[in-house]
């Protein structure tokens, strides 16, 4: 029987020549991505133990990106804690802050992590790495405590979700809003620790960027991580990095491979998605209904490239924030702030009267930066829209494109960016 | 007998042709300037009294600054506060998040702010303005409710200590270093419940960003103000905000004002100073010391302006923050922010290892946005180095100059900026 890529890797790293779903496997990482918040947990698990080492510091990227600059002594502390075992034990990779970024999207550019790889997390998003042919997933503090000490995790191999998309995307419509359009149809929970593989001509055709929006995504219908067979554009965005072919294992799912569901989308069929409150499933047409919005967020590991930030300056070039909107912007990385910067798109924002913020995880995650108050409405690019994942619970949360939010802060309303496209009715 | 210049503003704004030092006086407020952290504490007083008006709304200058965005939702209920308030009273000046900034700087480029005026604010920085010759101080929340209500508060007339600057500064020493060393002279309660009022030609040769770092730092001495007659540079500053002579009162102190002492300056005996913990009147000379920083702050009320961060970029440029300095530079406001930004300025601090924040007050307060941890160690260019104002209270903060901060950013250690003096040791 044939196997699929994420099957392909698993038993790679768990000596076997063939896994089956179902499989319970002990797995080796090749990489462990350490962030600040879930990292103290686990060392101190290791600590406590005695077992306070790591299997191979050249194995470990250390990113802190949830908390900092710090937002209050706590926060203070937990960066210190990462900055000083990076130390002790000679971690090689570690950004800091100034240096880095929000660690997923560090770690993509960074030509570390590599198609057919394994990588862990103590983070849920981790699965933006699938893009790049691997299989990379979040684990809780324990399973990471583990990996750091032994460069293992256990895993259940899981079942695959293949998700075939075809046809061309209609102007103004992006691949946040195919993955919305996805979970919408599957539901939150529709890929319960299921592979979300993604094929297509559709596919074939986006960039690297569209493809960590929707590998990003996969945790947001319960996927155990979403993955992307390695292409040409996978092939020239890693030799942009230093990265060569030899460098790397390229896997295919076999004609054969057993998938528990097929997932069939018409790309050209999808319009602007924005996800309702509370739970990202919840994807209407936007502009559907006037709901006037009090923030309009664009970042996160999601939708915080270059990309992203080219779009929305597209439609804030020689316009307004709407009165009474906070909007904030935050480039994912420092090096992506610092192309914004050189491209002129930072000024637009900030002369639009937005906050350009260094690069980080805050106002995602109601940690900082942003965090929103009673009733606050919030369009936002990044990818959870829980009860109070922003901030208090009586806010109200809608995820959409960076397009969308971006029209949506101009208005005021949340608004289709179809408006902005060439010939559109808002257009130039 | 004559009157100093503050003497004349308070005379002038309580119906007497004669005050004296000592004196009670009712003084009308020409303006009130209103953050979200002290003003919603007055607005409560007010309601909770029937008395829930303002005196004015053209005369309120409503700019949230010090927890915006907001890092958690306490700050998020504040700015919202703020933000009906306006709504509600039809406040005429209101920057918003995005259009802002730290509010003293905002202020003072809006033209609102002329001279002769009165102004007050719930905030201890207040005393930033007095460099355009206006009569300009911090009051607590009762006080602020006041003016909010009536336009008018109580003072005490206060008396006035006269600073007399004269000679040129050596290249590598800024206004900040005038004023710690001041400071640093007359001891952290030196001017307590005086007007300091600096003359000399130093000054006048100073711009006028270098004199709102002067009049801003009055506080730290315990002065109730800082005030500069207006001269010509004055008169350029507010025509270029489209403020024209007729519009303000400039008042000069006559030659037989009654000073209560009078400091004298050299200017160019004076030395890149350094404020060490745990008080501003604890100065050095930079780099007397071999001491290792953690952080390095530009920024705040005092010293976040464009001049500053030109200081701070020709330093950087190509050079790196050292290894384990986590380095933040926060323009002021939104103007200058952009203004930096088209200079090519944030491309060079990010591309050296910076974080360029939004404009706000986060981190010199230890508010967020870089609250410093246990036994960090920050250089900072911003006004207070009190136990626990910028995080954890065995933190230890040392006040400069935006050249020091940058030189000491690159180099990891508390630096003497003249080594990046054309010609000096470190300079291209």
């Amino acid at each position: 029987m044939g196997m699929t890529i994420a099957e392909k890797i698993l038993a790679a790293h768990s000596g076997h020549d063939h896994v089956v779903p179902g499989q319970l496997i002990e797995c080796a990482t090749d990489l462990v991505l350490c962030h600040e918040i879930t990292t103290p947990a686990a060392l101190r698990m290791l600590e406590e133990r005695g077992m306070d080492r790591v299997f191979d510091p050249s194995k470990i990227v250390a990113v802190p990106d949830h908390s900092v600059p710090a937002m209050n002594i706590k926060a203070a502390k937990m960066y210190q804690k990462l900055k000083s075992w990076v130390k002790e034990k000679g971690i090689e990779h570690f950004y800091d802050v100034g240096r880095g970024g929000i660690a997923h999207v560090v770690l993509e550019n960074t030509g570390l992590i590599k198609p057919g790889q394994t990588l862990v997390s103590g983070d849920s998003h981790t699965c933006n790495a699938g893009a790049l042919g691997c299989f990379a997933t979040g684990v809780g503090s324990t399973d990471l405590a583990g990996a750091i000490y032994a460069g293992k995790v256990w895993f259940k191999v899981p079942e695959t979700m293949l998700i075939r998309v075809t046809g061309q995307m209609q102007p103004g419509v992006t691949p946040k809003d195919l993955v919305l359009e996805v979970i919408k149809r599957i539901g939150a929970d529709g890929a319960n620790y299921l592979v979300m593989e993604w094929v297509g001509d559709t596919i074939d055709r986006l960039d690297m960027e569209g493809r960590f929006t929707l590998t990003n995504m996969a945790i947001e219908a319960g996927g155990k991580t979403g993955i992307v067979a390695v292409d040409d554009t996978t092939r020239a965005f890693l030799t942009e990095r230093g990265v060569t072919p030899d460098q790397y294992t390229e896997y295919t799912s076999d004609p054969d491979a057993q998938y528990k569901v097929v997932i069939d989308l018409d790309a050209s069929a999808v319009e602007p998605t924005v996800a309702y409150p509370h739970i990202p499933s919840n994807g209407r047409v936007a502009g559907s209904d006037r709901i006037a919005v009090t923030h309009a967020y664009v970042g996160s590991c999601t939708n915080g490239r270059i990309g992203d930030l080219r779009e929305v300056a597209r439609i804030m070039k020689g316009r307004k924030v709407a009165e009474g909107v906070q909007m904030i912007v935050v480039p994912a990385t420092q090096a992506i702030w610092k192309q914004a910067a050189q491209e002129g798109l930072l000024e637009i924002f900030v002369d639009a009267g937005a906050s350009v913020s260094y690069p980080s995880c805050g106002a995602c995650l109601g940690m900082h930066s942003g965090v929103l108050g009673p009733d606050d409405v919030c369009i936002s690019s990044s990818n959870r829209n829980f009860v109070g994942r922003m901030g208090d619970p009586s806010a109200q949360i809608y995820l959409a494109s960076p397009a969308t939010v971006a029209a949506s802060a101009v208005t005021g309303f949340i608004s289709d960016p179809r408006a902005y496209n060439e010939g559109g009715e808002a257009a130039d």
